[in-house]
């Protein structure tokens, strides 16, 4: 039985060089649609649950093509508003090796950034909603953004609605003052926190280490304490952390940790050997939230997030395509990469 | 011998759609860059020219992977201004048959849009300069793109520099009201104007039919009336108008003519096939300004400015790409695309 | 106010050679997904109806990603039954001058093809529904589709909807023998017909020329003959007839006729230059069911129809991707192709 | 029953960019291979013969890539001779419209160019072959490949085997004098002469204009008078010539004629909409040796070889493929290009 | 001195996403064929073997793709059947990192799998034929594959040639007791078997570890192990093990072991980066192959087969494109990957 | 402020399968333009210098091609002089895993080999120049290439410009022998060395290991004997060694050393993971002109060099397409690759 959730955010069209390519050489770009909401509902929407995502597009045909990037994939689009000025963009360029990938925003003055929160009718939009899942980002995109993102989380706590969110810092957004002040009074209506060491330390100012720890085993300890510290700020259900090790533009070491309030659960670690990392955060949300929806233990819920996003970094785009079933291949242990036949 | 020619204008990163897709089929967008003003340019540095287009673009690999493109193609970058939020942005997608071409522009914001007047410095880049252009899109962008306009046109009067204008209107840049009111002052300092029937009318309201005439040759009569309009108005050394026949997204008839203020040149007419429409009537200016320049005989100007053209809408992108040799063997009467080996 | 329609039949794959490519040369295949019935569907989703598809197709990726085509185009998927063996496939080659394009067949034993009539809940798809559309193509695949169709028609008349059929007979899949039978009996449910003069007669044995006619306008009253022949045998509300004038490939002329059992409306005809024929026909139904569900004139319903599938020429796959806007700029009469700016 | 057939001359790579895109636009080539006589051969094993293509190409993967192109369309290749410095590359861009196509050789030093006549082992490689083909570029290529030419015209001849020369003349290979030194030898041993106006006067100086006639029908009188003159001076069973019409580099118009001796036949003319204008001629070389090897009467003859290279016009690379049945729908009348289902 | 080498089985069209897109993102199919068999005849042709691959495939262009791509490959195709309804077909999704490659087989129907043992002329095929090949897949496809190879074996061993077998269990064709029923008979004919531990174990219950080993070197004891059962079961000439460790689709480790019934002889091991892992396998059989018939001593025979197979992973398709000599340059010990100049 | 800085060789062409294609496979070729000098202008011009690259292009658009390349990327290329018959051509096959990348070069008979050194004017070329820079394969590609190369030392000698060399032993352009008796003579004009043992052993018979000493820290003391040796054998102010490991085509390690004189410097060493090596020399030797003449202390010098050419390696093209402040973030440690927003 499918769960209606609810994501809000951005969506921005994408354009990738192909082939490696630096951006003054490409004569040509990949073109695919994302934004940090967006990608959970797509996540969710794959797993089968009945997903809306809210934002606001232009009315032509590349807001058109947004929307239908969102359908492809399943996600409901029923509640976008059409309108405004423009689509925002973000040039993507793949890294290699030592070489690391490179964003370029051109996000300003779009139809979502320059949304009125009236145009957003939360009371219909969560009707009959289990969860309302938005990130740090969305806040950070305008003064408007912020406020229909308050409006969203009063009315969710109103209808008893499960709210979570992905604290994803962005820098070229607005200053960790500013972003603490403005998810602290969101922090309110939050149930469950996503975050990773340094989206914590920027928006909250809590720090991973604070003790004088050493080495590997103790390293979990410090993400532990991290989990604890959130939790017990803004008074959680439950927090989760991605815990991400860059070698290279090619190879990360990727695991996860989730903190009910009471006990910890730490996931497998997987080596990756990346194909395309964004939306990599994205996707562990969108695990961690069909996993908890659907009352998964916790220790399968961070191994379900962990593992999805893991896959995700073998897939292009910001949308994680993959089957709950191959989740749980993942999960139960098979990363052997043999063909499927 | 190369003479020094400055354009002045917005350069805009162009994405379209492969393989006469549509927005909302593509996975991808080929890239190419153009402006009115840079495509002039482009055309005279195909011809030899020590041509400059100056602009502003963003410090950035986007704004950097528009001067690459000028650079490629011979125009000189030296004196583009660097910096601002963005380049703009238009998507093109190409007609087919009865289907037109559709242009959605993403261009406020920009970089060029929101440059200030002094950041280009006119006494320097026209020094030594014969012949500046620009075309009734720069004073459109912005008040400032428009202040900057008339600081360069009187600039190059008091250098005794020829300077040329296409009319080319936009209406989603302004009204006719308001170009009119702009573009009357700029006139002061143009001595050569290119227009074709529609800019003419919006922006100065002057009708190719304003006797009753009827059929074929007479409709030339009428263009010429055209043609002396404008001249006589604004005191012009000489006008070229542009004479397009839309048949089809596929078809067009194409012809030039020119008046010098005592006599008029009317070109040989093409049926074209069309491969790429965009960049037509900047290919014609490009083709004019080096003819005119290089001194031709005034019926081998137009003729040169009509192929020229004519050969422009065999080419993919906002550049045309062919050589004074290529152009000429055209006007000599050879269109028959026989194979060159 | 968008209205319930439902199409009934099969979607395949369609893998095409890219660049006029033979099938023998080609290393790769552009993929698309279509089916005549689902064509209709796709036009109906683009001028804003709210259209369902009714299909069979296997629970794998490949089944996915057709529903997940549709789902990108607008049209509902919610019906559509998941199971069976594969997708049908079918290989096109794209014609050139007078190299005609070539299509093979590979949908033999497919999902649809084999899915049995009980399968499709019509009671509960054609709840609420105002129009059911279908194919002879249908009921030419297979006995259980002929059965299926069936059972559709008599639900969709004892619900009170209108339905249309587009005759579009095809030689690999029954002999006009079997077509007769199977669409007689079928006929008895529809309401509105449309065929060309192919169809007519393989199907029917209606022939567009019965009567020492000669030339061109008298041609015109053939058509009008064969439509009135159709309309009285089957008593319909409504038949449709596409005129199609072969010149080669790349060339076709193109018009439509309508008769509403009273009077006959034929519209403007097309000179065409071809991008991609497939769906002409399809694109044609989906223009005139929308016309005719929303009250257009009789005049104005195959103005629409014509107009709606002259554009579809111009577009690569089997949907039609125009907006209704775009197609009224067309029966107003601009087909000259400038740049839409 | 298949009928041994040996052609000779030089393969090359082509190199092509896509899109009709310029050579200087390009950051990628498509790549075939071809070249007269290996088209002829490409031709022939479309149509189903035992054809042998003999020439040289160098020792490493790029001519192996050559010779698996030929293999991959079923031209033995069992007589290639391999060794050398490099295979000859030929850069081709597509014209359009008024702008014609472009063919820069890169040709000189090639394996074949270099190639020694005593590496080809004539005796053997005609053995029982029943037809030799070549053109007026093989002797044309270098003074050895002469030779070689002429060795196997000779060896032919011993042998009774018929053959074959198309002209085709080449500027940028050698002047019209040392042309028809060099051809006026090798004609002795010629039983086939197939021709163009251009090559008729480049290498024999016999001209299609040597009566004062006038326009249309006398028109075709005069390639009769051109095809006779050659047929007499070297005592020929058969002349065959290609009347081209250029119109554009997209639109051709294409008939053939042939006189045996006694008889003229001219072909139905066809207006071609071109995809790829070269090896238009090969193909029709290719056509008429299978008609006549195959015993056409001369009619047929004539009307396959012009059908089948109207048909090459339409198909990308400088091979035909097309089968005897698509030739023969053809000639009998079908050039409607409606969808072959 | 070329060797006659005859491979029997199903060619199949192979159609993969490019940019390792899954088959729900991809809007293109890159495309090769391929079949164990075919793939295996491809290796031999390569390393200059006279080799013919016998199968069935439909008289359409699609079976006609088929048939090129083998001859384009120097693979001798005289004997392929045309007919039947269909080619097979299978999508093939690259993996990455921990995501599998994915195969989905639409292979049913096709003309192989209808095939009529008494099609295949086994005495003429097999004249002069110093070997013969199948893989466990032929007689898996259809009854009348079985029988069909059934025939072929017993005219082999009539004819004293060698017969060899890759075991190749596939689940979705048949069971492991009706695959162990149809080799064993098989395998009376059979001199030279090729497997893994999954075949061995699924055709023939023969495990891998049936003593309690341990660790690492005890691990090529325990596949020694497996050799000499199979080897004593079969009586067999020789059987080669592949030893494959799957640490990711992306990373693996590979080692060949060959038993001639006396000795053991294992490989080195390579720690490959997979490019496309699909046929890794049959280019291991291709190289034994070539080794034993061209009489290498039992070492280099191993070492050639798992040399080859180790370069297959680094090229795209089911088919070994590298020559003898770059497979000896890998056994002699140069796996640096230093640029070839 | 930018150096005027001068690098003289030649440019191909380069024609590269995509997707890890063998040359056999391929259909297309993606192109790019490079060289040893070229590649060395294009860092310089990337990182802001003055830079003139020198050679001979034909008169053509494949010459016109190179050129725009060059421009494209700042590179100015006023002195290159036209003419002559032909572009060098090199294909490169991407190696992958163990096996190797393939080069073939086409370079013979080239505009640059074929070039007179007179054509080359070297008192205007080096006027103001700072730096003069060529590689040991400009003097192997002709006799006259040699002697311009010692004409254009022999001037920068004159004017007090540095001269650098990258000794890059090329064996299919000439021997040891001839290249030691080239070389040494113009040493005696150079300032600045760079080599990787192969060039040194090859070029000077100086070799890396001429004292007994063992594995991996006295390595390094191998490659500072070798620098030293070279040092003093030519009386150079500095010599830059490469230090190359060679795991696979996909994994290099990485590192530098400079000499000057007096001290030894070692950068840092990165383990690669390879997309395109070629130019990776190239872009080291970029770096250390950058370095030396923007007066870098040593050490700087060394990890400029070593960390621009470890990124090169990610990058495809010969070109090194990075900026000093990348480059800079990599020497001060950061090569995690995560993503810069």
């Amino acid at each position: 039985m499918a769960n209606k959730i609810v994501t809000f955010g951005e969506i921005m069209m994408r354009l990738s060089p192909p082939n490696y390519f630096r951006f003054v050489q490409t004569d040509s770009f990949d073109v695919t649609y994302g934004g940090a909401e967006a990608n959970v509902a797509a996540s969710l929407a794959n797993y089968g649950e009945n997903v809306y995502f809210v934002t606001k597009v232009p009315s032509n045909p590349i807001g058109q093509s947004a929307i239908n990037h969102l359908r492809r994939y399943g996600v409901k689009t029923d509640y976008i508003v059409r309108g405004g000025e423009r689509l925002g963009i973000y040039f993507h360029e793949f890294g290699a090796s030592q070489r690391p990938s490179l964003v370029i925003y051109d996000r300003k003055y779009s139809s979502f950034a320059e949304s009125k929160p009236t145009e957003y009718k939360w009371e219909k939009i969560l009707d009959e909603a289990k969860w309302f899942h938005f990130t740090g980002i969305t806040p950070a995109v305008s003064e408007n953004a912020a406020q229909a993102c308050l409006d969203a989380v009063k009315t969710a706590k109103n209808k008893g609605i499960i709210v979570s969110c992905d604290l994803n810092y962005r820098k070229k957004l607005w200053s960790p003052q500013k972003a603490n002040e403005v998810m602290a009074e969101l922090m309110k209506y939050v149930d469950i926190v996503i975050a990773n060491e340094e989206a914590a330390e920027k928006v909250f100012n809590i720090k991973v280490k604070d003790s004088d720890v050493t080495q590997e085993n103790l390293q979990l300890d410090d993400y532990k304490n991290l989990a604890k510290q959130i939790s017990e700020r803004f008074d959680l259900k439950g927090v989760a952390i991605t815990l991400r090790e860059s070698f290279s533009a090619f190879d990360n070491g990727w695991a996860g940790l989730y903190y009910d309030g009471s006990k910890f659960y730490s996931s497998k670690k997987y080596q990756i050997h990346i194909v395309d990392r964004v939306g990599g955060g994205d996707s562990f949300a969108g695990g961690l939230i069909y996993a908890l929806i659907n009352n998964y233990p916790h220790q399968e819920v961070i191994e379900f997030a962990t593992a999805a996003s893991c896959l995700k970094h073998s897939i292009i785009g910001d949308f994680n395509h993959v089957t709950v079933e191959e989740v749980k291949t993942l999960t139960k242990g098979d990363s052997t990469g043999r063909i499927q036949r």
